[in-house]
C-alpha cells in the first residue's frame, strides 16, 4: 500500500496504516494505491481500512481483490466505483496474437482515491506526474480517475498496432502459403487473431459505455468542469473501438482470402487427381486385358500385336487428354 | 398451495382456502403461491378459487396451468399478469449444452399476488426473504414482483458462464480435433450449443421487452416508487440478453473456425490421395504392360529387361515427385 | 352477394340488389360481401351497382376481382380500400411447408363496407359474430374493418406454430441424417421453407405497414376512437412479424447446421477414399510387378520368393497405417 | 428537335431554330426536346441555341450528350439539370436478364424546358397527354419535368416483373438441376440476374435521393403546390427500390440454395466413388496377388484354387458392404 | 519551401526565411508550402520557423514531417491542423489494383496557411489558381484549405472509376475463366482488389468525418461563410464515399460468383472423376481375374473365353453407364 497525500506544495507517500487513518480523519487530500502484495499478505488490515475508515461495501472488495472480467462502473451513495482493463502484448514470444488484459480498479469517493491494479502501467505513470506537479491530486479525485483513464487509454493503440502489424505479415502470407503445408499455421494464427481482436472489442464496446456514462455527467463524483476531459478520453477510446473493429474485419478478410485461395488450389488439386486417373485408368485396363490367361487370344498371337497394344494405348491417352483441352482443364 | 400473509411483525403461511378467503374478504395482504400438486389433485377447488373470489379469467387460469413457450404481459382492469421464465443447466450430464426453462406465472392485483412455478428457486428465494422481514409483502404485490424478477434475473449469470466454459473447451478443442475421427462430436455440440444460445436469446429479448415495460410506468399495478427498482432489474436484464448474444457470436465464430480447419485437413488429405494416385497408376501401368502375354514382346526376353523395367519405373516416380516439388505440393 | 344491415336490434342479410340500392339511399349503414360466384357469374350487375351506387373507380373493381401479391392500402376521397393477406397452410398434405395466402379485399366508405374474398376465414367470424350483436356494424365501417383484420391477424400464428413444429422436426433430424441418403430431401424441405418463410415476412412487413398507418389516423376513415383498437392489432401483428424473421432465422441454421454436418462426414468419406486407395495401390503395384512376364527376374524363382512379395506387402501396408496414426487421420 | 408551345388551347409543334428563338424573346412557354440526330448532325447549331439562348453552362451540354452512368441533380442560378434513367428489358433475347438504362436529361428554367433522351418511352407519353391537352405545359416547367418523372418511374415495375419472373423460373429449376449438367448455366444466369439487381438497385437509390430531395422543395424551380405531386413520385420510387432490393435477395437465396443442392450432389458422387473404390482395390488387388509369376505359389496348384479366390474376394466385398451399411452410407 | 503573398493585385512568392519572417511580422496574409526537401536539407531551419514565428507545437511538426496512415483533424488555441490523404493510381504497371495515398497536411492560423506534402496535385492546383487570382489568398487561410480539399477529393473519382473499369473485367473474365489455369490469377487479383476497396473505404470514413466537422462549423478557424463551400466539399466526398462502398461490395460479389462457379466446375471436374473409375474399376478387376494363374480356371480353356470375358465387361460397362443416367450424372 502506498498513500500519497498533498504536504504543502509537493506530494508526501505513506505505507502506514495509521497515518493514513488520521490523513483521513483531518479530512486531507488521499490517494491510495493498492498493489498484489496488500492481497496477499497485508489483507486484512487492509481491508479493516477500507471497510472501516473508507465505508467500502464488502462486494466492493471482493470485486478489488478478485480478477473479474468484465468493465464495470458502479455509483454508491458516498464513492463511485470504477473497474476497467488496460492492455499490453503478452510478453512470452511463443504466443502469437496475444494480448494481456490488465485490470485497474478505481474507487473515489469525497476526498480520497483508492486504486488497485497488478501490472498496469498508467497507474505508475500517474503517479511520476504527481511527483511533477500535486496538481491534479489538489484538484480532486476525479482528476486522479481522469489521468488513470487517460495514461490507460493511451496503452491501446501501440497494442493495435501491433496487431495490426501481425495482419499485415499475415494476409501478406496468405496469397502464398495458402494451400500449401505451412497454411495450417498461418490459418491457425489468423483464426487466434480474429478471436483475440473479438475479444478485445467486447471489452472495447463495454468500457467505452463507462467512459460515456462518466462524460455524460450522470455520476456526482465528476464534477461539472472535469467533463471536457472525461469527453476527451472518451472521443479517444471510441477511435481505439473504432480500429478494434476494423482490424477485426481485416482478419475476418484474411481468412476469407485463406479459404478461397486454398479452394482455388484444391480444385488444381482435384484436376490434377482427375486427369491422371482418367488417363491411367483405361491404359492400366487395356494392359490388364493383354495380360489374361486365356488360350484364345488371337491378338496375341499376332506379331505386330504388342506393337498394336501399345498404339491403341497411345491413341486412348491423345484421345482423352484432347477432351480435356476441349473442356478447358488444361 | 401455500398463502401467505401479514400477521404483525411476521408472515404467517396457511394452506386453507377458506382461511384463504376469509383473509381476501377481510382486505388483507395476501401471497398465494401454487405449485404442481395444485394443478394435478386440487385443480378444481383452487380454480374455483382464483375465479370465484380473484376474478381470475378463464384464460388466465390456463395459461397458468399449461406450459407456455414465451414470455408474456397482459394487463386486464382488476390484475397484472406476467409470464417468464427462468433458466438453469439440465441436470442430466448426458445431455450437452442444454438448459432448462422454468417457467413462472405471476399474477399481482390490488392487494394479492398469485404465484404458480414448478421448480424455479427465485420464488422459494423470496420465500425465505419474507419469513426474514414481512417488509416487501406488506409494501405491496408489486414489491413480491419485484423480488421474484429480482431473482429470476439471477439465475440467468450462472447458467450463460456456463455455457461460456463450454464454449471455451469447445473452442480450444476446434484446434485440434477439426477433422480428426472426434471431430465430429465437437461440431455437433457447438451447434447445439449455438442453437440453445439462439434459443435463449430469443426469449431474453421478449423478456427483455416486458421488463421494459414494466420499468416504464405502463402499468397501474406497479405504483411510481417501485419503478427504479424495476429499471434495476431491466438494466440487469438488458446485461444479460447481451452476453447471450455475444456468447451466440462466439459459437458461430467457433463453428467457422472448425469449418476453416477441416477444409484445411480435407485439402491435405486430398493432396495425399492425390499424390499417392498420380504416382502409382503410371508405375502400376507400366508393370501390367510387361504383365501382357504378347508373344512378341522383345524387352521380354532382354537379359537386363527386369531391371531396365524397375529403373524406368523409378524414373517416372522421382520425375512425378520433382514435379510435385515444382508445384509447390510438398 | 351477401348484404348485410341492422334492422333494430338484430342483423338482416340480402342478396337482392335492388333492396341494396334502397337501403343505401336510405342512408342506412351497410356492409356488402363479395364471393366467388359475382365474379364469376354476377360481375356485371355487381359491376355496376359498385361503380353506380358507391362510386367504386373502375381501378379499384379491378383490384378487388383479381389477386394481387402485395398488400395495399389506397385512399379515395369518399373510400378507403385495403387489400390484406390472411394465411393458412395448404391442405394438400404432398405439398411440404407449403402455405396458402388468401387475399381480402375491404372497401369501407361513408355508412358501407365492401369485401371480397375466397375462402379466408376472419370474414365468416365477423358475420358470425354480428348473428351475435349488431353492435360492430352500427358503430360504423371501421369497426367492420377493425373486425376483419383482427380475425384475419389471429390465423397468422397457428400457421407459424405449424412451421416452427416443421422446423423443429427438421432440425432435429439434420443431425442424424445430413450425409446420407435421406439428407437430401431434408435439405430441400430445408431450403422450401426457408423461401416460404422469407416470402411470408415480404407480405407481413407490408401489411404491418398498413396497420401501422391505419393505426396512426392517417386515414378520415378511420375515426378517433377506434385508433387504439387499430393500434392493438398493429401490435398483435407486428409480433407476427418478429416470429416470421426469428423462424427464418432458424431455417438459416438449420440448412448451415446441415451443410456443417454434411461438410464433416464428406471430410470423413474422403479420409476412407485416401487411405484406401494410398494402401491399396503400392500393394497391387507389388503385385503387378511380380505379374511381369520377363525372362529373368531371380526372385520369381526363388523357393521363398512368394512368401517374399507377401511380406513385403504386409510391411508397405503397416508402415501407411503407422503414417496414418502419425498424422491422426485414424 | 422538336419544340413544343401552347398556341391558344392546343400545342403547336416546330424543329425551326429561329422561330424557337423568337419564342423564347416573347417569353412564351417552351419545351424543346432534342433526339440523337440532334447529336450527331445538327450539334453545332443546337449547342449554339442552348448555349447562347438558354445560357447552359458547356458542362451541363457535354452532360446532356454524352452518356452518364449515375443519376445527377445540379441546381444551377437560372436552371434545374436533372438526369435520371428509365430502364426497360433488353430487347435481344440472347442476352439472359440483362435490361437497358435509358438515360433522359432535363433541364428546367424560368419558362423553358429542355429534355434529351433516346430510346426512353416517358418522354414520348409526355408528349402525347400534350397533344391531349396543354395543361402541365401552361401550368409550367416544373410540371412537364413531373410528368416525364412519373411516366419514367411507371416503367420500372414491368421491368422488375419480368426480373421477377425470370427468379422464379430459375428458383423452380434450381431444386432439379443443381449439380446436373444443365447446372451451369442456371447459376451462370442467376449470378448475372443478381449482378443486374444490384445495378439496377445502385441506380434506385440515388435516384430516389434526387426524387426526394425534388419533393422536399430544395430547388426554387419546383414550386410549392408542384411538391404533392413530386411527393407521390417520389413514394413511387421508393417502393420500387424496395422492390429491387427483395428480388436481389431472392437472387442471393436462390444461389445459396443452388451451392447447398450442389454440395449436396457432390458429397453423393464422392460417396459413390469411395464405395466403388473401397470395394475395387482391395478385390483387384487379390487378383494381382494371384497373377504373379512366382514359380511357387501352393495355391496356384490346388484344384479348388481358383473358386477359393472368388469366394475369399467375395467375402472381401461383402465385409466392405457391410462395415458401410454399418457406417450408414448406404 | 515556397511562401506566397499578396502583392497588391497579384500573388508573389519567395524561399527566403528572412522574408517570411518579416511578412508575418508585418501581419501579411501568407501561404507557406513545404515539400520534400524541406523535410531533408532545410528541416532545422524550417523546424525553428515554423516553432518560433508560427508556435506550431513540436507534435504537430513531427505529425507534418512523418507519414500517417489515418486522417485527423486536431484544434489547437492559434490555429487548426488536418491531415487527409489525397490518392492516385500507382504508376507501376506491375502491380495490380493498387492505388497509393498521398498525405497533404495543412495548418490554418489567423492569416497564414502552412502546407506540406509529396506528389498531391492538389497543391500545386491551387497554386496555379491562385497566379490566375490572389482572391482566395486574400479571403482568408479557411479559403486555401477548401481549395485545396476540393481539388483533393476531385482526384478520388478517376481513381475510382479506374478501379471500376478493372473490376468490370475482372467480373467478365470470373465467368469464363473460374476453376481454369489463368483462374487463380484472376482470383488474388479480386482479392487484391477488395482489400485495396476496403483500404480506401476506412481512409474514405474517417476524412469525411473531418469534412463534416469542418462544414459544421465546429472550428473558430473555419468562418460562417466559407461554411457552405466546405458543406459542398463533404457532399462531394460522402459521395466518393459510398462510390467505394458500392465498388467493394462488387468486388466481394466478384468473389462470391468465382468461388460458385469454381464449386460447379469443380463438381463438374469431379464427377468426371468418379464416372470413370466406377466404370474402369470393375473391368480392371474383372481383366485381372483372368489374368489369374490358377492351373484350374476352366474358363481360361473355353474356346470363346476371351469373347466372354470382353462381352461380360462390356456388359458391366453398359449397366454402369445407364445407371448414372438413371441418376441424371450424365
Amino acid at each position: 500500500m502506498h498513500a500519497f497525500f498533498v504536504d504543502g506544495e509537493s506530494v508526501s507517500e505513506t505505507s502506514n496504516l495509521d497515518e493514513v487513518r488520521k490523513l483521513h480523519a483531518d479530512g486531507r487530500m488521499l490517494w491510495i494505491d493498492l498493489g498484489e502484495s496488500d492481497k496477499t499478505k497485508d489483507r486484512a488490515a487492509v481491508d479493516e481500512l477500507l471497510t472501516g475508515e473508507f465505508n467500502l461495501h464488502p462486494l466492493v472488495l471482493e470485486d478489488i481483490w478478485e480478477d473479474r472480467a468484465l468493465p464495470k462502473i458502479e455509483d454508491f451513495e458516498a464513492y463511485l466505483y470504477v473497474l476497467v482493463h488496460g492492455v499490453r502484448m503478452r510478453a512470452d514470444k511463443n504466443v502469437h496474437a496475444e494480448i494481456e488484459l490488465l485490470e485497474v480498479d478505481i474507487v473515489i469517493g469525497q476526498n480520497w482515491v483508492i486504486t488497485h491494479h497488478h501490472g498496469a502501467e498508467c497507474i505508475g505513470q500517474v503517479r511520476q506526474s504527481l511527483q511533477r506537479s500535486p496538481k491534479s491530486l489538489k484538484k480532486g479525485p476525479a482528476w486522479v480517475l481522469h489521468g488513470v483513464l487517460d495514461h490507460l487509454v493511451d496503452d491501446y493503440l501501440p497494442v493495435l498496432d501491433a496487431l495490426d502489424a501481425q495482419l499485415d505479415k499475415l494476409d501478406e502470407a496468405v496469397i502464398h502459403h495458402a494451400g500449401t503445408p505451412t497454411g495450417h499455421r498461418i490459418l491457425s494464427r489468423l483464426l487466434s487473431l480474429k478471436r483475440t481482436l473479438q475479444g478485445l472489442r467486447r471489452i472495447c464496446v463495454q468500457q467505452r459505455e463507462i467512459l460515456l456514462r462518466l462524460s455524460r455527467g450522470e455520476f456526482d463524483e465528476v464534477p461539472q468542469q472535469a467533463m471536457p476531459f472525461f469527453r476527451d478520453v472518451y472521443d479517444h477510446f471510441a477511435h481505439v473501438t473504432d480500429l478494434t473493429d476494423s482490424h477485426r474485419e481485416l482478419a475476418s478478410n484474411a481468412i476469407e482470402s485463406y479459404l478461397s485461395m486454398q479452394s482455388n488450389r484444391m480444385n488444381e488439386v482435384m484436376k490434377t487427381l482427375t486427369m491422371m486417373s482418367t488417363v491411367m485408368l483405361p491404359l492400366t485396363f487395356v494392359a490388364g486385358v493383354y495380360g489374361m490367361n486365356f488360350e484364345h487370344m488371337p491378338e496375341l498371337k499376332w506379331h505386330y500385336g504388342y506393337a498394336f497394344a501399345i498404339c491403341s494405348m497411345a491413341a486412348v491417352a491423345i484421345a482423352i487428354v484432347l477432351w480435356f483441352r476441349h473442356k478447358k482443364w488444361l
